[in-house]
């Protein structure tokens, strides 16, 4: 039997995926977890893009066009002209969501043997696209002690070797929420400059910014020829299951070396654009991203006062997103905490699933006493699941003290 | 202005792309195109497809599970068994076409650096997946006069170096309508396990064989632990645009890979894999298919007859796909012709698009004078386009001479 290969062997699996199944388990068993553990929003995709895809006046689904149908191209190009951009259409292509944007934006700046700077903690699947494609990820570490934000410029400065090809960041974050100010991004795009770097920046959370403005990439003209813009409606439209995104740059090879890659790949997925396309058009789909952003922010204002009530938690109120970081100083392995809650507790037939945090971290040893919490439930069932959190903290540690007690 | 990678640089764009603008010039001129260039079928897509997806019930378009939604593997599952084919759960992936498909496999078996063997003329798309992986292509060289059949084992057994990882393959075939016999097919089997290389099999086109059984790699058990095949529901259903194909393979550690790799880019898109649910549980899907393939056969048999009052062309009836390669002898580089055929030359009217030959192949300065042709289009249309390709292959020739003689 031939073995695999040696990267797809050093891709490590999520530790998210990892617990699925503990998840399930728990659900037979009858509990009912309250899933904070995936950037899965509840609420439902609008109207207009449902009907839009249903409407749908096909005869034969040929293939789209590689870099995606022109009403798409001419949709999301009146998008990023509302929030006071101008594109013209060879510098956006539509992709198969904001993954495959992220995957070309990687291959097409990067060579095998690259490295690539991102802020720690970050998205789980930067890591492992940059696996596939053999390129080094360089993490600039961030604490939740200052809210995510970016240490001083002369700090990344330092990281900075003759293979380094590109700054990438998400903002606001996943998995911090962090939202980088404009004084953040100037840093950076000043570095990129003096050091002749791509900035990769993945915004799928844009509209989702509570506190100042959510400042995008594509807002520094002197970026033009080195930003790249990674975007996706999964989030602002909750349409996760459209696999629909975006790449834009004003840098004419890297534009022409994407289109490359779209044509390898044939299309994106034709009823998810038209979906697009009418959502787009609907007179009203700026109100439908308002009324998406008021809800997550009063969920980030509720569970945030919420978590003050869990001794010793350690976070700040995320700018943006619907991701809380979370420090529990008692716990030192947050993946045995996560089993724990789904194996060993609940309280009245409930218990909470959050992400642990060390999968968010390329430093080994870091994150082990933080998780990840999603705020895609509703206000209600994010008060019940901090209280189980908060239950679940105080048993898990005693129950330890038990156990080194029993050992010792 | 920061540069793009090298590999990105290494990609061809695909000739036929190339020459799309000119196609669109001449339409622009008034001139009726036939397009038999690309593999697009010009049959309605099944209704019960279509209406899967206008059906769609959801509220909340979420991520889809990553290996694909749990009753699009059962489908496709049902689907193999009616060929005869017993399969796990875990043995089968739904993936974004067979594009995506194609490139789990060659990531999951490769390394950069290692070699593929690789019958050609092949799908120009192969090479571009394999630049992006770092993996190089080694061709075997096949024959238009013998109908693109694989050339002795012993042959293909030269090529084979300690970097060869696996044997590559379309059947029945794009570009060539080749469909291997089950003989040669059992001489890539044994030559896989005796030098431990792994089978990739690319099947799209298995329901559109004219001549005898169109043998599917699943069907060797002894490959069990290293056939691996890549499927689309691109053309049998006419669902190019659907964006869904899947990947089979019995060996639990390439399949645990494959699941690492979806979990990446997260989910297959969700409203075409409802569309192939539906699709496949209509009673009449084996009609609908069975149909196209009637319409093909007869269209091959049409095309292939009106072929052969073309002065010295040279091609053998391929026994599946809806392709014919076609050599041109007086034609010494079919691209020029092609140009000419859109920039220069109609027939009251009308011209003809075909994919010139050079770019299926990996060895330099082959297929030049060769052409694929796509039955895409009704047998009406496909005479009509024979007759005026005729005429310009003559006015292409005396062009050259007029040319050559005012030179002389």
């Amino acid at each position: 039997m031939r073995s695999v290969s040696d990267r797809v062997q050093a891709l490590k699996g999520s530790p998210i995926r990892r617990l699925v199944p503990l998840a399930v388990a728990a659900t037979k068993r009858g509990i009912h977890v309250y899933k904070l553990n995936i950037g899965q929003p509840d609420i439902p995709t609008p109207k207009s893009f449902m009907d839009g895809v249903r409407n749908a006046d096909i005869d034969v689904l040929s293939y789209s066009p590689a870099p995606g149908i022109q009403g798409t191209i001419d949709a999301l190009i009146g998008f990023y002209a509302d929030m006071g951009v101008t594109l013209t259409g060879d510098q956006l292509r539509v992709t198969i969501g904001g993954s495959e944007a992220f995957a070309f934006a990687l291959q097409t700046t990067c060579n095998p043997g690259d490295e690539v700077l991102i802020p720690e903690p970050f998205y789980p699947n930067y890591k492992g696209h940059a696996i596939m494609n053999g390129i080094t990820v360089v993490p600039i570490t961030t604490k939740i002690e200052n809210g995510f934000h970016l240490p001083p410029i002369g700090e990344i400065e330092g990281l900075i070797t003759p293979r380094t090809r590109a700054i990438l960041f998400s903002t606001p974050a996943n998995p911090s929420g962090v939202g980088y100010t404009r004084e953040e991004l100037k840093g950076i795009a000043d570095l990129a400059i003096k050091h002749d770097l791509w900035v990769i920046s993945d915004e799928p959370y844009r509209e989702l910014m509570y506190e100042g403005h959510a400042t995008s990439i594509l807002e520094f003209p002197e970026l033009d020829g080195r930003a790249i813009l990674v975007d996706s409606i999964s989030k602002r439209m909750s349409a996760c299951g459209a696999r629909i995104g975006c790449i834009v740059c004003k840098n004419p090879d890297l534009m022409a070396a994407i289109d490359k890659l779209t044509q390898i790949r044939l299309s994106a997925p034709t009823f998810s654009q038209l979906g697009l396309i009418a959502f787009l058009s609907s007179p009203n789909y700026k109100d439908d991203i308002a009324e998406m952003r008021r809800k997550f922010h009063s969920r980030r204002d509720t569970l945030y006062d919420a978590l003050q009530e869990i001794p010793g938690a350690v976070c700040r109120q995320p700018e943006g997103a619907f991701y809380i970081f979370v420090k529990f100083p008692q716990i030192d392995d947050s993946e045995e905490f996560v089993k724990f809650m789904l194996n060993d507790f609940s309280v009245d037939g409930e218990t909470v699933m959050v992400a642990p945090g060390a999968g968010f971290y390329a430093t080994e040893g870091k994150g082990h006493d933080e998780v990840r919490i999603a705020y895609v439930l509703e206000e209600p069932k994010l008060i019940r699941a901090v209280e189980i959190l908060k239950a679940g903290i105080e048993a898990y540690v005693e129950q330890r003290q038990r156990v080194a007690a029993t050992a010792g």
